[in-house]
């Protein structure tokens, strides 16, 4: 068994905004020949997360709308004392900061509408990384 | 270390519904003969998710429900001007598609009240499909 | 490959509550002497979750009161009628049981702000189980 690893690096544009990432992630578990295995992808940050599903316009702006539903940016947060971002961190902690898809015959195994995003929670930022590791048999 | 996969298929009749995949996928990490090592389980699906928790009925009940009051059907989703299940993809993207077990001794490492559920979030469906995967030592 | 396991125990104060656990992780990792793989952490709960995020005194309130919020205790929970512990239940299942890090070149790939954080829904306890996994190669 085999262990490959890659670092993405994104710009982000807006203080809330999802960023696919499928062609690159999809794209490296080819490059590693991983025929059994899986591919997990996790970013080393507290105010982003990851999460998978449908790349459709009206969906991406439902999914970052109901972020501020369930973790609105004007409520009132003690983190916010010491700096202005405590909604990121707490959605960032709930959606979490890793998802993993299976490999197998040397595909992502992954349904026709499972796109994985980066869920930008305190932009913009010059640098997000996403790492995007690769397990398994060749 | 090695690989094994196997897929699942459940048939759902319900908008949203919980179906308890426990059996089947302790059953398969002990076809497997692994002793020391991981089984993740993931579904290929957009408005599906996986969660574990007890299987007590008033308690699938209340996880269902609390579905409905983080992310109602009907509110208004800019998805459901080309769909209408936008608060399933939501749902889906929020509570996650993969869950993740350690294995030892053979045996699966989980509580006596955690049972791994499919979350059906915009059924019926005649075919949901489950990956189960287990990776490691045998 | 290898796979390498520890269980972590601790003890709870308090019905919620952050529990860092980030020095014994990353200890672990590094007695494992796994230079590239993954760290997969887990607990066998179903009262019991785990988040990473920064340890700030005023997010973690701000953490523990956003469940307060989501999951309020004192909604109506038919699993009450036998238990008084749904919404710790519906809380765990949602946030999730398994958090996972990458390992790359003997390091803990995490962010200046990603802490891990046992959460407590419905202590105290005398004893919550926390199962550490490395895989990977020497």
């Amino acid at each position: 068994m085999a262990v490959f690893a890659k670092q993405l690096v994104r710009k982000t544009s807006a203080r809330r905004q999802l960023i696919d990432l499928t062609p690159e992630v999809t794209g490296f578990v080819h490059e590693t020949h991983v025929r059994e295995g899986v591919c997990i992808v996790s970013v080393p940050h507290a105010t982003a997360a990851l999460i998978v599903n449908e790349h459709e316009e009206g969906l991406l702006h439902d999914m970052l709308a109901r972020i501020e539903s369930l973790f609105p940016e004007s409520a009132r947060y003690e983190h916010n004392a010491i700096d202005d971002n405590a909604d990121a961190h707490v959605a960032a902690a709930f959606l979490g900061h890793n998802r993993i898809f299976p490999i197998s015959d040397g595909q992502v195994i992954r349904g026709t509408w499972q796109n994985l995003f980066l869920v930008e929670l305190d932009g913009p930022r010059s640098r997000r990384e996403i790492v995007v590791q690769v397990m398994g048999d060749l």
